[in-house]
């Protein structure tokens, strides 16, 4: 896992920001907003112009044809820029960099410029064909005509468009933040390093090797992700991990074909009886992991972690009434503190079938398909063995494959286990001095301190930059929550875009000593 | 529940057989036997005649023709008939009546003579168009054109058509048997009944009020139901009662839409796992049902009915290798033991999805498809009543319909229970003197003692009769197990025709005292 020992041991220069930074940020998010307030028509038309182009990661034409359009909005800023692919026939990542003459502290910024597949039902237009309108959907919403308007726009106005938000909205903040740093004569306080991946929605398959790859060019005192939604209050808030994930199918058996239950019933093992009870062996109702050393591995939170959990706030009365929930699991704990342990979802169940296609008969088997969350320190590969050995424990055999005849009838507990082992969770401490000085900047140009969440709950692959590049990662998001990200209808509230020229102008100019 | 005393009080004459009884049932098995020799290609003619007929329980039409060809069968032989229907719109089952001169004792035959639906893919030969084959279907098997048979036919020949064993193959033995006395001058011993329903394959949805409605002219000492098989090792078997059965769709809920397992992973309630939970309160992995009270009702086997059941042959080390079976439930119990208690079966599960189709995501809901099989003396009602007195009294509220939001947010443990409260067991005892005579008479025509079943695991209405007439019901089945009844290419074995014959022509001629 990551060495923060060895990270920590740099003396980073970052500065916490003090009273004299906050007077600072203010003056510079006032030039910013002035700047974004004479330009909005030409934003919004850049971003639309970005958000014209196809750009599902598995088709490789339409990622170069995103590369070479970011490339020239790049160049036209003074970026010198470069294709890092893993190989020739990889979807490229597109970087750029921005010297500071004098800056003695380098940050990449992160985004992602490839989108989900779109084919769902339900867009109410092309995705890849921009379109303003006056808010969320709903009634009384109306389609702006961008060419048309005059003046300022108003800020609950939504762009609707594949990677409105997921993440070609926060390149278009990025870029015009520094746009407005410039009009103001502001210069930026670190050297500006853009990482704009082109294949994350794939599982960014080549991201690693990428980043080993191009290490040395890649060097950073710290990373700034871009990606992800400010909290559902609409407030800003910056994180500082998430967890891991791995998958597990695993199915159990019962006879070799469908049998009689009147016939055959209290004798042939039921499938579905046995999956019950070894789930039941994984879980409590609680979300407590019964697995014999699951907790091993736990990181547990430090101080700062705790204090900036318990400043995040509660969200449980409302969302217990918009999920319909009689209760919650963890014994009451708030959902943001849960998180923060591993959990062991069900995703699924199935053995033959339900309701009117059920037979009276004892199915021949049974599966369920489990995902993992994992908090740092623990490792798929560990959480693998700790179910094999507790499984294993309690008699079973396991195999990787449907198993044959002779197999089954060998073993009296008998289960199939298929993993999908995926990537680690991580953490980057809020005491690191990298960590306070990026809270410290936006918690100036906010002009309060904003939420700061140790850990999201969802899995996305910081541990490849954690891992690779050794290097801290703090996550400061800037698009609106209800953005539809992977459904249909993606969109991006203007306000959500606004503050985020003005929080990633306020990194560029304000992370200094 | 059905009065035994009552009906034991009756000192039923019906004799078990002793040895002269033997020696008389051989020469009647004789009579019979060269009768049939000289008869196979009229008495499969007859059968194919009546295979010949579609008979779908659901096609009232169809049915009704049915019942003519049959009535017509009956009154060549001298039977008075008539049809008994509960209503003019609903299928009709046949009734016939052969007095004896003399007889004290009246037993009434039953067999249906409606078939499963045959539109699964697979028939080699259309379902109502009978068809003789040299053996099971396999390679080499052939067909045999029926009117070009000269002599004796090989008693390994199959009939091919639906209802070839369930139930018109018993029907046509029946009057063969009849037939074959006749020739032989040997008047029965008995008053002949024949109860022919039409609708038995449709779960009998009249055949209670046909029974009430028709309870005068039905009345009789015994019942003898020709359904069902021999054993598997090809041995005749009698069976004395079925389990009965009830089945239950339980669902439980989670949040109102899928949820992000990152997110909301150990928060909101995961319903697979509280459905796994759930099934394990219900039963343990050896059969064993852990509801409170389950086994209250159950009356327990007697001597006559352990003594028969320690009679009947080990099946299991064949069954489990059959089956690819590592082991089996009930900690090494038998299998034709272990049926003699009630089970409860998950006959499947499901929730949201496994595999490729699997989301991270915390599913809406769970369901479990559950049978439970039952024996004397508990009814559906009180499994009912205690599956829900035990949720109950570990904090489930019940519902019957799918809950509003409000209900779910009221109830922290929420669950749906959809029941089919089918019917209960019947168990004729072994001891009764019907039950003795019967099975005495078999004994003799076969020439060894049969094996005896207390119970089928399967369920059948038997207690319609039971509980409706009061009146003792014995299972003598004669067609082959492997006679693909409800399946494809249904079919009926000669030398079970052949035995049949001669097992009903005894119990016609040899229940005498």
């Amino acid at each position: 896992m990551t060495s923060w020992r060895f990270w920590g041991g740099l003396g980073l220069a970052l500065l916490a920001a003090g009273r004299a930074g906050a007077v600072e940020a203010g003056k510079v998010r006032e030039q910013v907003r002035a700047y974004r307030v004479a330009h909005e028509k030409e934003i919004v038309g850049e971003l639309a112009g970005l958000l014209s182009l196809k750009n599902v990661a598995n088709d490789l034409g339409d990622i170069r044809k995103n590369a070479d359009h970011l490339t020239q909005m790049l160049e036209r800023r003074g970026f010198s820029t470069r294709i890092l692919s893993a190989s020739d026939d990889t979807p490229p990542a597109v970087y750029g960099e921005l010297l500071t003459p004098g800056a003695k502290r380098t940050v990449v910024f992160y985004a992602h410029f490839d989108g989900q597949p779109a084919g769902q039902k339900g867009w109410i237009s092309d995705p890849w064909k921009p379109v303003l309108r006056s808010g969320p959907l709903g009634p009384g919403v109306k389609d702006i005509d961008l060419a048309t308007v005059q003046g300022s726009m108003d800020p609950e106005w939504r762009i609707y468009a594949r990677s409105a938000s997921d993440d070609k909205g926060p390149i278009v903040a990025l870029l015009a933040g520094l746009d407005a740093l410039r009009a103001a004569g502001i210069k930026p306080s670190i050297n500006i390093k853009l990482f704009l991946e082109g294949e994350e929605e794939d599982g960014s398959p080549h991201l690693t090797q990428i980043l080993e790859k191009h290490a040395e060019i890649l060097k950073a005192d710290a990373w700034v992700l871009c990606d992800g939604p400010v909290h559902q209050t609409r407030k800003m808030q910056i994180y500082y991990g998430a967890r891991g994930v791995a998958g597990l199918e695993l199915t159990v058996y019962g006879p070799l074909r469908p049998l009689h239950s009147g016939h055959y019933g209290n004798w042939a093992p039921n499938p579905a009886v046995t999956l019950s009870h070894l789930l039941a062996s994984l879980r409590d109702e609680e979300g407590k992991i019964l697995i014999p050393g699951f907790y091993d591995e736990v990181r547990p939170l430090n101080d700062a972690e705790k204090k900036a959990l318990a400043g995040m706030p509660d969200v449980e009365t409302g969302l217990k009434r918009e999920l319909g929930l009689g209760r919650t699991e963890g014994n009451g704990v708030r959902l943001l503190d849960s998180v923060m342990a591993p959990s062991l979802n069900v995703r699924g169940l199935r053995s033959a079938d339900v309701g009117e296609g059920a037979a009276n008969a004892i199915p021949t088997d049974a599966q369920a398909s489990i995902d993992f969350r994992l908090v740092p320190d623990q490792t798929p590969q560990k959480v693998r063995e700790r179910v094999e050995e507790h499984l294993r424990s309690r008699g079973w055999h396991l195999v990787s494959e449907t198993p044959d005849t002779a197999t089954r009838l060998a073993h009296p507990r008998l289960a199939r286990l298929e993993w999908s082992l995926d990537y680690p969770a991580a953490r980057t401490p809020l005491d690191l001095p990298a960590s306070r000085a990026v809270a410290a900047a936006v918690d100036a140009v906010v002009g309060e301190p904003v939420l700061k969440a140790p850990m999201l709950g969802g899995s996305v692959p910081m541990y490849m930059f954690t891992d690779t590049l050794k290097v801290p990662v703090i996550g400061v998001p800037m698009v609106n929550h209800d953005n539809n990200q992977h459904g249909i209808n993606e969109n991006l509230r203007l306000q959500n875009l606004w503050d985020g020229i003005e929080v990633y102008a306020a990194l560029f100019a304000g992370l200094e000593l």
